[in-house]
């Protein structure tokens, strides 16, 4: 179980395989988010059906509500969310940062307000811990600090140390053997940082190892050097998760290094605000000139919205806020996701990954490709 | 084509099948609402796998967004909903009234202020006619005034006389020979108007007569015996629409009077407000006891809710105003109506219209049954 077997490579890009106890997965993959344990507007049966592999869920979210004891008693997220796949959860370090409510960090770990009903919470390594064994995801994440961008230098070592000793109580802390608890590096985008926790971390020898701390603010230009580091770093058997990445340039430049997995809420919330993703970039389904546009979306998408829909009807679901629309479009959206990691694993295969990456910058980018996306795939090896 | 067929009669109730360019429907039958052509959440293949049979969408809002020539230009309602079964479209004229931004009302027609951005927009008999074959629905409704509850005789009196001028108006202004155009009788909860206005309605040779201003407000004790006398008046060879109509107590009485057809938003609101029809009344899943319940909403019905989720989860997701939650309380309520049409159209096959509206009722009021349901089930012919 969660033994990592790679496929096939192309430069520094790979496939692989992850045996879970809830099926098997390919990567590279994306992971929909699911924070409440609900894809927002999607239902389980459509997850399968657009190629979602393995759905994240949100610790922070359902610590809050319905509550882990909840949830385990109603059979684990698997049972309680109708998923049968493979699952993973965050921490929820991160949630208790990004959400702004965080009181108090120390070494036993952070104290925050409920966004809900201002109540006071403790999460430390232990409690997170036990928090996702009731949750029963089949990957969990270990416990750690995310800090915010800009941080100190200082602060930032203080951090990831702290990370280090909270990741060593996290592995003390699982109990399930049927759960993979998975490291995640920090260091913002200082290289230095980036290499001591990185390379403190890989000392631990877990199922897998993630990327924290990227794709929080800083310029791509700053973000590369830090995820390029990092996969000479992190293991080459074992599957490497830069979190929180989900827009399709960064999915593509980032399997060009040897990425393996991603999760982020923009497909959906985009999906929400009424942006399509295609090829070109994003489809702004509120302009007016989509009203009149009988074609889908995306001619070359499979989706259900693709095959039933044209850009007019759900231009004007979307102008009247009608729930059929920001369900089709985030539908769309995750779609649009797996199938670039479907072509990415072909590519792959095929070993032809750099002529896919260049044909993929050429439509959303047109003649001027940008330096990072360019630089990705040259030190990836995918550039003649 | 609309040659309506009664195929099974118990007492006054009875089955029929209704051919339209778009499918053949049995009656007696419930319609979903698809407001701005979309039945919120729901998607077309659930609509169908539902057991929907005709999708009423309204003129007013269309005609507000996108506009009737814009449906049109992009293949009527049945291409641009992407749903190809049968669509039934009202006047425009309740809403007009309804949605409260009424200017006036006269001789010529109705003029209102758009509750979008404000326009003055005039409605006419000819125009709602002429939007209603843009859109393109296989039934459409005569305009009418659907008076308010409580409304004086006299102005009742007026009203009914200039519907019948505009029913007059409406079947002149109608030139597509494919699609039905249903006139409505009014005359609110007075039995004299009621009688003057049905039998002046059913001079039209109609392929279908809708019984409308009911529901509006009125004591169930004043609206039983205006479609009772109503059901007397309309002819027995032509579907009889009783309008705004959904509590499934209602579609129970009304069905043992001889109604064919309902529609209404109650199980799509109140199902986004967390409440599901089951057999007792609705159950009000925001209620803390559900959070740990495992069972589905109802284990009798077939709906994919029901066969995937527990009151527990949908509870959770109904609390956290998630989508998911909101789209399968909705079709889970669109389901059940659905079955209940089943039901009594089975029921009525079989003779035992009585036996299965009983069981109804104790089901759903216990031991006390309300007078006006046993008034309508005797005056049906199903009480002995």
């Amino acid at each position: 179980m969660f033994d990592f077997r790679i496929t096939a490579r192309a430069g520094r890009a790979r496939n692989g395989l992850l045996p879970t106890p809830h099926g098997l997965v390919h990567t590279p993959l994306f992971m929909p988010v699911g924070t409440l344990g609900s894809v927002k507007g999607i239902s389980p049966q459509e997850i399968r059906d657009i190629g979602s592999q393995i759905v994240l869920a949100n610790t922070y979210h359902l610590l809050l509500r319905p509550g882990p004891q909840r949830v385990k008693a109603l059979g684990g997220l698997h049972r309680f969310a109708a998923y049968s796949g493979p699952w993973l959860t965050d921490s929820g370090g991160f949630q208790v940062m990004s959400l702004g409510h965080l009181r108090r960090i120390s070494e036993e770990g952070v104290v925050f307000q409920s966004h809900i009903n201002g109540d006071l919470i403790e999460l430390s390594p232990e409690k997170s811990v036990a928090v996702q064994e009731a949750l029963g995801a089949d990957i969990i994440m270990a416990f750690d600090e995310c800090p915010p961008y800009p941080a100190s230098r200082e602060y930032m070592k203080e951090s990831i140390e702290r990370t280090l000793r909270w990741l060593e109580r996290c592995f003390k802390a699982k109990t399930r053997p049927d759960q993979a608890l998975f490291a995640i590096a920090q260091g913002g985008i200082d290289l230095e940082l980036r290499r001591i926790s990185a390379e403190a971390t890989v000392a631990f020898d877990a199922p897998g190892f993630a990327i924290g701390g990227l794709a929080v603010g800083e310029p791509k230009e700053a973000m590369y050097p830090a995820v390029e580091l990092s996969t000479r770093i992190l293991p080459e058997s074992k599957p490497r998760y830069l979190m929180g990445v989900g827009h399709p340039e960064d999915l593509v430049a980032s399997v060009a290094l040897g990425i393996d997995m991603f999760d982020c809420v923009y497909p959906t919330r985009t999906g929400r605000f009424g942006y399509a993703l295609v090829a070109e970039g994003r489809m702004n389904l509120k302009l007016t000139r989509y009203l009149d546009d009988p074609r889908p979306i995306d001619p070359e998408c499979d989706c259900y919205a693709c095959r039933h829909f044209s850009r007019a009807y759900l231009s004007h679901l979307i102008r009247a806020e009608e729930m059929l629309g920001l369900r089709m479009v985030s539908l769309h959206n995750l779609r649009y996701l797996h199938r670039l990691m479907e072509q990415a694993r072909s590519a792959i295969a095929e070993k032809r990954y750099g002529e896919f990456a260049r044909d993929f910058a050429r439509r959303r980018f047109g003649q001027e490709i940008p330096g990072w996306f360019a630089r990705a795939l040259q030190e990836g090896g995918h550039w003649e």
